[in-house]
This record gives C-alpha cells, structure tokens and sequence, in this order.
C-alpha cells in the first residue's frame, strides 16, 4: 500500500484526485495540507467524502511529508517548485498537477507564469506525464509534470496524424471549449454563476499558457520547429468537460485517417477512437480517464477535423496523474480508474 | 457469479443500472432487451458505456430469461407486471424499479396508473424494497417492489420522527424538488432542454402517483390512517438530485431531533445524518447509493424542517435496486455501491 | 423629463435597473456611482449597454446628485442610510432598493442586519413600496423601502387569503426557491457557478433576513401579531426568478379560493392571477414586472397551496423600483414597463 | 398600422416574433395560424404572452391572410413555399423565416433539404435578407428569405475582410456554437435537457444546411467560386445564442483589421464592432437584435480570429425578419428594435 500525500488539497483539481484516491486499492491517503483550512476535517470541508476520509487538514510544515511514498501537488501555479527540491532529496516521488514543469524553456515559463522558478535545474528532470506520448520516461521518473487539460486532449487528438506525416505543420487551428471547473474555485467575479451561465465565450485569443505548453508537445512529435499552432479557448456554461475541435491540413488526401487512428491508439487503455462519423460528447466521459476522439476527413478540400473530448478534472488533472503513479510504482496502468463514465 | 438480466435498458435509470452492475464484482449482466433497439449494440447506443458492454440488446423473447439468477425492470409503468408471473414460476428473483407492484391496494393503484393490473395476486407477495424500513422482508423476498424516488428520500426523511412519535400526524407538508432525469428520457416538449433550462415550476400539485406511495409508507410506519399528507413536486433546472423540504409540527417540543435521527441511522450504510444546521446540497450525493438529511428545529413555534437529498438515479432508482439485490442475495449490502459522490 | 441618478450600479440590480430605465421615456439617467469602478464608462463595464449609455461610473462625491429629481440605490445594506438624510433634506426622492429602510422595528432591523443604523428617524418616514398593498403611501412618499425579492412574491401570494379572513394565521409555510442573481454580484465561493449549478439546496433554515420582513407585511395585513410564519428559501441553478411555494391551512373550507384571488387583483396591472390549475414557471415572467399566481385547493385536508413567481431582478427589485417612481411622480404606473416576458 | 398574419407560430421563432412584434408601436398581428393548435388562445398556449395576444391559433384556410399588409412564416422547411404563390400574388409582402428561399441554386437547395421545391421560379425573385449586405434589395422586395442563424453571425464576421480583400479564400474556417432553441421546439430525445444540459458536442460535422447558404454569401461577397470553406456547428447547453469563432488566413499582413471593421460598420445600427482585445459573450446581445464582433489579430503566423455574437431567435431570426420589413414598409430600419440586452 503506497502512501500517498497531498499538498493543498481545496481545489476541484483536489477533491478530484481524493474522490480517485479513495477508491485506489493500492493508495492511502495519510495527509493533506492547506494553509487555510488547516485543521478543519477534509469531510467537513467536502461534504462529499463524509464517511471516506477521516483526517484534517494540515499546515505544509517542513518533514511533514517524509514517511510518503508519493506527493502530489494541487496547488497554485508556483507552489510546487518550493516543496520539489526537499521532496526529491528524500526519494519520495511528486507529481505536480500544476503549471511549474511543464515547460522545458524556462524563460519562456517565466514569461507566461510572471515569475522567477525557484528551481530550473529540475525542469530538465521532469518528465511530461502524458502516457501516451511518453510511457517510458514516466516510469522511472521522480518527477511529474502533469500536463494541462487542454493540452491533454489536444495533444492526443493531434498525436496520430503528426506521427504519420499526413498533415501540414502550419496551420494547425485548436478551437478549445472548457466548462467551467477549469477555471479554478478561487472566487472571482467572471467565473460566478451568474456570468457565466446561459452564455458562451471565447477568451486568451491573444495569449493562453496552454498554447506554449502544446506546442512544445507538437515539436517533440514533429522532431521541428515549424508549427504553426492556432489556439482559442472559449468557457462554456457547464462544471466538467474538454472539447477540442482541431483543424489540420492534409497534405496527403489518399490517407486514411480512421485506421491512423484506430491503429495508433490500439493498445492504449484511456484513448477511445470512436467509429467514423463520430460525435462524441464531454459527458460521455464524465468522471473517467477517457478521451474520446473522432477524425472526420471533409468532402471538400483538404481540411480534416478532429474531435477530441476529455473530463478536464480527470484525463485532464487527476485521472493522469493517478495513471502517471501507477506507471511510477509498476502497478497496472489502469488500477483505481476503470470505473464507468457517470451520464447523463 | 450472478447472472443479470435487464428488461428494458434505454432510459436512464437502465443506463444508470448498467453502470452499476459493470462495477459489481459479482454480477455479470447476460443480457438487455428493448423492443425499439434490438440488435443494435448497447455501447453504441450508449457511448459512455463503450468498453464495459459488448452485447447487443435483444428482443424479449419468452425464455430468454431462463438462465438467469435475478432480472432487473426499468421499463415504463404497466409493463413488468407481465413479466413477473413466469420469471417468479421459474425461481428467477424479479427487481421492478418501475410502479407495478409498489402499492398494495389494487384499486388504488388502478386509479393511479390508468390501468388494469394484470397480476393483482402477486402484488400481496412483493417488498416494498426500501431496506432501511423493511430490509429483513427484502432479505427473502422474490418480488421487489423498488421505492419511487421521491417517496425514498421523503420517507427516510420522516421515518425517524414518526418512529419516535414526536411530531403530528397532520399536517405533513413535503415540498420536492427533481431533477430532470426523473421525467425519463421519452421526447416530450415538456422536458425539453429548451423549456426547462433556467426555470423552475412546480406540477401535479392537484395530485402526483408518488403521493399515494408515500402515504402507505407513512401508514405502515405509524400504524395509522390518520397521515395528513401534502405533497407536492417541482421541476428543477439540473440533470440529477432530488431534494425533499419536509415540514412537521412538533408534538414534544423538548425531543432532540439530532440524537433522534443519528440513532436512528447510526448503522446504516447509506444514510447519513448531517451535523446540526447542515444544508445538504444534492451534488454532494451525485452518482452515489446515499441519502443525506439534516434536520432543524426552528427557534419559533412548532415547526422542524427536515432536508433529504439523493441522487434520483442512484438511491432513488438504480442503486437501491443493487442494495436490493445485494440483500436478496445475501452479499454483502454495499458491494458495488461504495463509489464516492462525483463533486462538482 | 425627470433627472435620474443611481448609487452603486455595478451590480445585478444596478445593471437591471439601467437597462429598465434606458427604455423609459420620462427618465434620464443623469449618473451613476461606483467608488470601484469611479473613470470606467458604464458600457464598458456592462457591454449590453453599449449605445445605451455614453457616460462614466463617478465617485459619490457630495452633492453630487443635487440636480436630481430622484436617486436610486442598488448598494449593499447600510449604504443607502448613509444618503436618506441629505438627498431628502433637499428636495430629492430616494428609492432604496437594498434593506435599509424595510424594518419598522429598528432593534429587530439592527440584529439582522449586525450594524447600528444610521438615521432610525427617517425608517418611520419610509414607505414600504409595494404598490399593491401600500399604493397610496407610495404616491406621497419622498423615501421608498423597495421590498426584498423573496418578502414580494411571497406577500402577494398570501394577501388576498389573509385579506379574506380564509385561512390561518399560524401555521403559514413557505417553501421559496430563487435564481443565483438573487445572491448578488460579489465573488464568493458560495455562487460560483462550479459550486451551483446542476445542484440544489436550502439555505438559512436557522433564519433568513426576509422572515421578519415577511412576518411585518402579514401582521400589517392581519392587524395581529399571531402570525406564525416559518421560512424556508432555496438556491436553484438558474439566473433569475423566484418561486415561493406557500402552504396554508382553511379555516372555511367552502371559499372559492380562486375567486378570491381574480377579484383580489383584478385591477391590477403587474400581478396576473392564473386560470385554475395552472403551474406557472419562471420563465413565463423573465425580464418582465409580472408576479403570476396560481392558487390550489386540495382534495383532501384543509391545506392550500399557493405558487407565486416573479422575475428577482425586475418584479422583486428595479422593476418594482420604477413601478414605485412612476407613482411617486405621477406618472402612469406602467410606463416603461410593458415589455413582454423573455421566453424561453 | 400594418396588419401582419404569422404561420406557424409556436415554435420559438414563432414565440419570439410575437414578442418582438407586441412592441411594435406599426404593426398589429391581426392573426396566428398553427393547424396543431387552431382554436387554443395564444396566451394560453404560451404564458409568457398573456395580457399582449387576445387572439386564438387558426387553421390556415385559404385566403385567411386577404387583410394583411405582410406575412411572416415561422415555419419548418418546407411549408412556406407552399404559401409564397398566393400571397405575393395578392400583393402581400412575404418573409419566410425558413430555408425555403435561400438558397439560388434550386438543385442545391433540393439536396440538402431533401425535397421538391413547390416554386423555383420564385427563388429567383426572392431577396436574402442580411440588410448589412442587400439593405437597398431589401427596401423593394416583395418576397424576402430571411438568413439562417448560423449565417448571419459568420457572414457579418467575414463581410468586411473579404470585401477588403486582405484575407486568403481559402482555408476559411468557421468553428460555430449555438444554444439549443436553434434546434427548434420540436420534442426530439436528442435535445431533451437530460441529453444536452452540462454536456458539449459538435454535429454535422460532414455536411450543415447552413454551409452552402453561408458559401453563397461568401461568393457573392468576393465574386468568385474558390472560397473554401469548413463550417462545424457545435451545440451548446444555453438556451439562446450564436458564437461564431472565424479563422482567416492574412495575405496582407499590414492590413489594420480593427479600422476594417470599424469603418465598414460604422453607419450599421445593429453591428457593434467591439474595441481591440474584446471577447464579446452571447449573453451581452440576449433578446436584443445585436450583433457583437470582435477581431484579433495573432502575434505569430498570419491567423486572424474573428468572434461574432448574436441571439439567434433575433438578429438569427425574428428580430433581422422585423428589421427587413422594417425596410420594406420604408419605416425607419429600428423602430420596435432597440430594447437593451438582458443581462444577466
């Protein structure tokens, strides 16, 4: 039995992974901090796990998490790098669901994220922790940066065909859609119910984090340094869910896209190619480590879309990272994420 | 291994049971019928379930329940009824999470229901299947009779009060509220995305069929026919939940209602008595078997407000079914039914 | 023409009342204030005013509103006690549409609210505005109490019984369920919309600051203080609406309960009377001035059921705000507030 | 006063034209027919219009309409061609909110829409109705198609870079949401709110309705045959609202995108060319006529994204059919269409 902690655990991202954890054969949870609850029960906080975890939270205090096998980080962007170093010295295996390794190019990060890293030398350790483009590496590694939700389900939809050398590198048009857990629970104005429901938006046309971070994952497919990525996040009036719609060029029109689907993702257990024609919807995938995708080659013209859609607090955060520690610990890969995505 | 069958699978509630039992460790769901669907493949019917299923739905052809331990109705009203007499002859338990067999008198529920039952007899014969009132006649029973779902949450409710006779037995005032998944899934105009999206109304004020349910419940309880009962039921703007606002009057102003209700469900293992001055919400039970109820004695007059929430498709349908199932069968009563509330 | 000025304006009420009075062809909005967003044009802040107004949020300097004829404010309670006595000294009408001047009682105002009020005096002074049951008052008013959203639906559903001597004074439940909007526009956890929505919960069960405000408006009516009145409201996943579900108990048991209610507000322009057995929804009243009534006898027993629905941000706040204006100047009580229902 | 007849009119087109038109201080409906509902009162079929319709749904008989100055058709595709002959063979001016005179090419038309057309001859005379593109046709027309949803939003965002001529024909990319009443009111289980609400999906990703009518727009625009373009609708859980995100390719990388737009609106009542750096939401044009754009301009690459906004039962519907008969009957192009949005 792995023991598990986890650092500021008062987040979706974080009630997500406990609701996970607790259903872990091979996890116990023995402590999460948060500053600002500290010593309130977890069960009282999230009256959802009444009669699932019988703890409080604790303040982050230096050692505290010494007798853990693994840590993981549900925190702010720029938490996490401050506990990595201590973490690692000690042999204990952290995963960070946050932003803090996920980009190799550390000026690039501090341009995005608006800070100093406390830890550079550590980003080159990190292992991007999409299985599916980098089983091997997540394996034996200590450190984890787990990728984003948009990346996620965008990097997968585009994995396939890049691989394949059957479409053009630029453009490459991302038109994203996220409910609204994406945004966090910290309170702010624009993500009340009131502004946010019964209407749509696009937002970060000018800029997202998310777009570096992609884009980093297209070039280590494409082995170049010529994508031309497109990337436009709108928030949509619902809690879980990624669509993301991709539009790629073909450059060769005899290909078929199905089958380079089908037969690139044949043996992966979280990736669904749906049959061709294919619509798949975010609740299909509602509280599971699914993906879901559909490519759709038009009749006109040499554009092709795909589908891609996940739950962004579990393929997308939580799912992943409990799939990146069970690849960490050798346990089977799928252990504690089988269960049935919850519709409608 | 049980071997499972499902009359009837298209609706929510059948989709709700197939999820259930995919997790169940020991059932095995032989096979599903729906006249409308037969020969299509329940996973492309129901994407979600992709992966989990890998049958076709069948027409329900006489005897093709033969091999079963215990089959599972989730058809409309009117329907099991014509099933029960054959499958009970055969030794094959029936669950029927539908109408037909959940009231006693038969020209009560004649009325009700619009039609002729066409097996009055075995009506004596069936349980009343909500365990925390009669779980020891569910243990040995054939014939299940699973509870509606606002008499489930409305009765584990008022149980303990009237249990301990400290409250009136007239009036007694149940203001319900539903989610939309509890109309079904048969296209009406009625529960349209578009008319039912950010609004709320109440219905069948004048009288609802879970009405007289819920009185015989209360009769059995109190050993009475003196239950002055108003119920009425409201539309709610969201998928899943059903939260039951119960007004009494108290006849003992001194009884602790609090140590009442945790006694009363200290060792049940799917109801939960909240802390004093609770609210519970109905995500906080979303996808779950549980039922969460706060009480509260008001500082002024008589009055204690009793809150109880469940998911409508869990412990108000599905889930009670498997609890069911599980007592019947002399497993363990929360085998398959521990998940943990899916939040937000 | 009469000069407007509005204090406070960046909330759901401010914005309300903005879009209601840019319609009406006797006001014009001459300035709003906001300390926050003080520099910033008004249809920069709220993008559906854009052509609608071309001036900017100012800073509530003194004298500020001297050329106008009427001020309005949608602020936080105990904000507008702080401006009564100035604006009224010279000469300008006050419509408070938050708390300050509801209560009579200022003891009881004070413990509900928690602060100290600023001027008592003036509250003797203030009119209820409830046109249908305090209209002439209105007409002659210089200060105006714009009733709560909660305390209008509900009054109007229990006037015309209470008026008829037909039902008891004790006990009188009501069961009301309101939009997010009614919450307001301050970030909280609480409103989020990855907290609210696809949820349902009650809230304040202990005590909410529209109980005594109701109980004021029963006992005026009843001339008694015998009214025993518990209160009950509910956060439902929707932008706007209230819906209060009032249950009440016969003392005649022959009243003709809908006649009662039609010959009650025949004459009255926003309250609309449903024929017998009607549900009204929410929806039915969106963006408009409407409360719409159904009243229901039940079969058995002596209780009455009452649904009262009403636009929180129209009928139970601006719209009534201007309802109020109209009459206090003179002018038609519908003018500017014809517009049809928004449906769905 | 101009008298006008409606066909059709309970779907939400049809609801939301009587609500346009009760406002209308030129226009009296002197009749509403709907063979389902002939003899029900409008206002009872519909809540929302009680008190503003006093008239009951007709059958359509033959020569119903002799009175009436105009006719509108709210009807499904299909049936208003049935009608075009007569009508404008009396001299009755005719806007058909469907499909059936939209598209010029009548063998496309019978294509996509799967059937004969009744009147090909008259599809030549027919006027599309985007007044910002054919206003002056507009003015003399007799018979007018008024545009899809889909459409207005997404021809409004390309109109002004095409007529420029600073962006590629081809690849032109629309990646389009809208609410649900786009979908129509007719009880279909794919639009139930079980199945759409906290859920994303795109649809007809192989081939829309609304592709070749926004392609014929587009060609007309630039006066030739080689626009490429991917159209994909997705369907969003809100009740009104279009999104329509445009991704263009720039050939003059110099071209200031904000002026364009800016200076080829200017004088346009109902476009709002919003500032730079906007993200205009569906909910700022709620119930108004609007159409809110926005253009950004990438730092890398030679992309440029337009958003557009409307309400698709106003400007992508009853409202652009109110403003076309506006300019027909030579009244002035806003009258009874300037009600600010509502918002929240």
């Amino acid at each position: 039995m792995l023991k598990a902690g986890v650092i500021g655990g008062t987040g979706y991202t974080g009630v997500e992974l406990l609701r996970i954890l607790a259903a872990h054969p091979e996890v116990s949870v023995e402590l999460i901090t948060s500053r600002g609850q500290a010593g309130e029960h977890v069960a009282d906080y999230f009256p959802s796990l009444r009669g699932h975890y019988d703890i409080e939270f604790q303040s982050p205090e230096k050692g505290i998490f010494d007798s853990c096998d693994v840590v993981f980080a549900t925190t702010p962007n720029g938490v996490a790098m401050n506990y990595a170093p201590e973490l690692l010295s000690k042999g204990i295996k952290f995963i960070d669901l946050s932003a803090d390794f996920r980009i190799k190019d550390i000026e690039l990060w501090e341009k995005w994220y608006g800070m100093k890293h406390s830890c550079p030398d550590l980003v080159a350790d990190a292992v991007y922790g999409l299985p599916e483009m980098n089983r091997e590496f997540v394996r034996s590694a200590n450190l984890i940066a787990n990728p984003g939700c948009y990346p996620t389900a965008t990097t997968l939809g585009l994995l396939p065909l890049l691989n394949a050398g059957v479409i053009a590198h630029d453009p490459i048009i991302v038109d994203a859609k996220s409910g609204v857990t994406g945004a966090g629970r910290t309170a702010t104005t624009g993500t009340l119910y009131s502004e946010v429901s019964d209407s749509f938006k696009a937002y970060g046309v000018a800029g997202h984090r998310h777009q570096p971070e992609i884009r980093q994952s297209l070039s280590q497919i494409t082995g170049t340094n010529d994508v031309g990525l497109t990337f436009v996040p709108h928030l949509t009036p619902m809690l879980r869910g990624i669509h993301s719609t991709i539009y790629v060029q073909l450059t060769d029109g005899d290909a078929d896209l199905q089958s380079i689907f089908e037969s690139h993702y044949a043996s992966e257990p979280f990736v669904d190619v749906m049959p061709t024609g294919s619509h798949p919807d975010t609740r299909s995938v509602r509280a599971s480590n699914l993906c879901r995708i559909a490519v759709h080659k038009l009749v006109e013209g040499n554009t092709a879309v795909i589908l891609a859609v996940e739950d962004n607090l579990v393929k997308g955060a939580a799912g992943q990272a409990v799939q990146n520690m069970n690849l960490m610990f050798g346990l089977p890969e799928t252990l504690g994420l089988t269960s049935v995505p919850v519709l409608p």
